[in-house]
């Protein structure tokens, strides 16, 4: 299972809006076959494994990370494979968090005599499938904020400078989150400050994430990186005034103009999830994610913090917005996670959820 | 030698002006003596420690963390005593920061036929009198900054709402500085809002800092905790403008009204290192922190970071004055240690010094 | 690459005489297909990973822990199929140890204009390889010694109790490297006390080794287990005196019975090379290991030691045999690994090699 | 507390038959004095820091690692002297070991009106006083046994080479604890071999233990080093057929000749524990070991295995003597720390005790 594990954790970010799964065919102790779903549309992890292991996977057990599905979609329920094969013995971490059909792909497997178990690294399961089952429970993509601040909170000197205030350590290790996101979204106005491409710049390559401009007056340049570089999907969030022949030289250069009648986070949330975009990553502006936070829809929060102190009342902090009142209603958080990179520190936070079972449910 | 830097560990905090000092007495792999410095104007560590050995001392080593004194201070020189003693061989951590002394202790010892080393464990010995080769060298206080502030960098609300921004484990973890510095200093503004008693409460009790309010309109109020409680010395520090009648009701409660021609930090620390006072720690508020930033007379930030996320463009941060301009400008520090103190992140910082050596000189 | 070595690990115990190999095809941050070298004689680890890539293996990156096979064995060339498949980059971690081909494989992907770069990651992937490149070198297997004894280094009391020495747990541990060597050795005296069957119990079941009794006099008893359980092939090697006659019963049983001129070490390693027998568990008993250490052939010494002291000048240790005469002449180990499992100490140990390569070659 | 126990750890061998003991005494969080019992018929740890502390020490707090003496020693009662000098609260790691006084200390004080708490830190004050406490439950002192061996367990070849079996760094670790034992016990075989001379020699000196040689027909030749030395005390324990003219020349050279009816190691124990030697460091060799082990006298093992292995059916191991007959009557130990010096491997172990109280009792 920690194999399946491994080999889930290493497709992570590239089977959007599917989980990424993984599974091996075990016999006598020797491996005959590992799998992992590698894309939407293609083969799940089970086909991959069960096609290595060919005619020996009879008799075999087969570790896989999520329960096997059990209806027809894009390809043929792999329960039924798994029976055709012979397998005896089907392993699972963790049960399908679609409360619809959880358990059918299991019952399937005993009603045709397979021994199954599940639970077994349930809890390092969901922690790969974090992003999915948020977005099989709600709907609505699993939100990652990024900052990148000084030591005292600070993104920019009170006169605006903000070039490199982290690392490029800290910097690059950003690009993991855009890998493995399906969307960035930023506020229009970074995109007139920067033009930045928002691509995912590895060593290896990486999977570009879908670019989302809040621009509800339609300020994007139209020789903006984002519009011109054809690198990746760009969706402009607009307001409702927008007229489609404003909307049209934008169009013409492939990006994307979607009108809404409230520009916030939950409608954006919406709609993002009705187009199946499973994972969004926030890069900002303060303004956006003062909206983010104040309308509660924050699932992680990744924090650079570089070793500089900038001061001034007017220095502009991470997140802006109006924010809340009283210390009683701020967002309480959980550190999970800190680490010196390079020099800079890299906090990780979550949203403090008490008695949430595996899939975030309460 | 891990001995005595152990026993000047645990009296820091207690002998300012002086350093905190070791010493030990061995012959023949045998603790004959400890001692430590305890307290100004008391026996050194060496008297202690060769005043237990007695007799046996004859013949032995001695290992102290400082180089000992060859002046007559309030005490007569500690090597006159080493080398009446007949102690054959000194160890010595560190040499006297002072250069004008520098050295002075180790030639009389030889000169006496002792046999001396010193640079054993210098580094660490050097760590625990940070402080005190700060005063040494620049005659001001050492200056340590505390802020607590959330993830964000807030230190309220944008309603002003501050109460108990950290956990109890950190609010606790303050006192330890509060007990190891001579003087701790805010601002009007804090003990007004706030009536702040700004003693060290520790479990076990601990030294109280002489309390320091800047405050040039002399707006303290007369009711205040620490114009009344009488639990350590207050100083206020105003503007000139100030008149001795005004002053004199302060005065007469014991607390001394002192009055400064510019109230910058500058000033201050002179005023301060005038006064003896070796380490101060600066509680805040922002516009202070913002001050001080802006002088450059920051030693070493102690940041405690709540988990939570507060957010509003107008919630407060920690420092804030008018900050600096560009990114170049601004203070590089180093993080020196993070850790958990509970649910809280402790960082420490300290500004970037690339070259000095084990004195702070560059 | 980590991925492909992780592969190659998890396979390492089922592919001898072949290397465990593993091989990941990437594109652009994504993987596109994972693979291992699974069972001798079947599909390489590039044939599984490049099978899985499908037609997006044109322009991809493909990891291998060790360099592709450019001659026609019992599957066509990797290097050919890779050139076919049209891969633009070939990373590999390390040479192949045969010194007649190593090479062969990079040069020829070369001459085919594929970008080619060895050497990442190399230590880790010799060590995965250690057995496979010891066999390569020497053509004899790479030899794996086991004890187990009390704290003061004894198997048994003087009166020849022995049971239970270790720990479950430590002996379970045991049976991870049955799994992971091709043969397991013993003398006859064990099969005769203790009539083993020595097949592996792991959890998971887990390949059984070819099972070698040293036997002069044909001794072992015609209803041991080694003999009918028919679990795992049995050799017995004996004396050259001994007939087909009295050879025949064990060979009616399925059990192969070869005679040697001189049952030694040397000869034993070099014929079982000549077998294809690529690693070998030594379990004893103290006269069989006395001879392997005279004869200086050890690889690896895998100890357990039970926290019991037993005493008495007559109990036996370990190894017997007469032993080195002057300490100059033991053999000189290097302590590679120590860890408890359990209450017992397990001490992994390599004779000194100061100037080996990553093959082992000096 | 942790300060008291550092001093009493940093005096640990040199106050024998005296447990080490720490003092300090602490007021409103400020340390006033240190102490230590350095030596057994000096000054108590008490008596120390209440002297360092003067008449400061009135109302403060005094933390102590042992309950403090209520009787007339060699020194005065420190319960009277802390009531005297009106402390008003103490701090007890662990009572004293000795049943019949056991909590006098404390009721004094009490009855006195001292606030007192024990129990504080009393495991790891216990660790420190393991000696003590088991001399003063047994009035026999507390056994080490050493052994060095090979990683296959022997001491020299079968030809008796055992020149530098560990590295010159574990050699080195053996002196620290002939420092911390008041005696050293070896057979007159090692005497005769190898002449040593049994002293302590750490780079700072050390305590040198009683050498006790195990001669049942004082075979211990006349110019031997134990002998001649004067550099410690040197008994010989003999049969009691020894006769007081050959007894003599020992004599005469200051070395005590001590005849035993039956010289096993409870006699021997029973008559070192009548003489106050509180710990006994017993280095062999392998036939002394075998009595000790059967006897059941051993409290702790030390043993350090060298990187090599010698083989040999005839080379000895570290334990000889007759040893158990089976493995349920073999002494079940418990490793409790292993670590390696320089290529060495250390492994400390004890008898497993799982019922005893911090005193060992059962
Ligand atoms: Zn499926
Ligand atoms: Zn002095
Ligand atoms: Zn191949
Ligand atoms: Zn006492």
């Amino acid at each position: 299972m920690r194999q399946a594990l491994n080999l889930a954790k290493s497709v992570s970010g590239q089977t959007s809006p599917n989980p990424p799964v993984g599974a091996v065919v075990v016999k006598d102790g020797e491996i005959l076959g590992f799998g992992a779903h590698l894309k939407a549309g293609e083969a799940h992890a089970e086909v991959h494994a069960l096609q290595m292991a060919g005619d020996k996977a009879r008799g075999a057990t087969i570790y896989i990370t999520l329960e096997p599905c059990s209806h027809h979609g894009k390809t043929p329920p792999c329960a039924d494979l798994i029976i055709d094969k012979e397998i005896s013995r089907v392993v699972i971490a963790v049960m399908d968090p679609n409360e619809k059909v959880a358990g059918r792909g299991i019952k399937k497997l005993q009603s045709a005599g397979v021994n199954v178990e599940w639970g077994v690294l349930q809890k390092e399961a969901a922690a790969v499938n974090q992003a999915f089952f948020h977005y099989t429970r709600t709907k609505t993509p699993y939100v990652t904020m990024k900052s990148a601040v000084s030591l005292d909170g600070k993104t920019a000197t009170h006169m605006g400078d903000s070039k490199w205030i982290t690392s490029e350590a800290a910097r690059l290790d950003v690009h993991h989150y855009r890998h493995t996101h399906d969307a960035i979204l930023l506020g229009v106005n970074t995109v007139v400050a920067d033009n930045p491409s928002l691509t995912t710049r590895l060593p290896g390559g990486g999977e570009n994430p879908l670019r989302i401009i809040l621009d509800s007056d339609l300020r994007t340049p139209l020789d903006a990186n984002v519009v011109n570089d054809q690198k990746a999907d760009t969706w402009i969030f607009t307001g409702s005034a927008i007229t489609a022949e404003q909307a049209s030289p934008y169009e013409r250069a492939g990006v994307s103009v979607i009108p809404f009648d409230f520009l916030d986070p939950t409608a954006i949330l919406n709609y993002l999830g009705s187009q199946k975009v499973m994972s969004l990553f926030v890069e900002g502006g303060a303004t956006v994610n003062g909206s983010f936070l104040e309308s509660g829809k924050i699932n992680q929060l990744v924090q650079y913090m570089a070793p500089k102190l900038i001061g001034g009342k007017n220095a502009p902090a991470s997140i802006a917005g109006s924010g809340f009142m009283s210390m009683t209603e701020t967002l309480a958080m959980e550190i999970k996670h800190v680490e010196m990179i390079g020099e800079d520190l890299k906090i990780m936070a979550e949203p403090r959820k008490d008695d949430a079972d595996v899939y975030g449910n309460n």
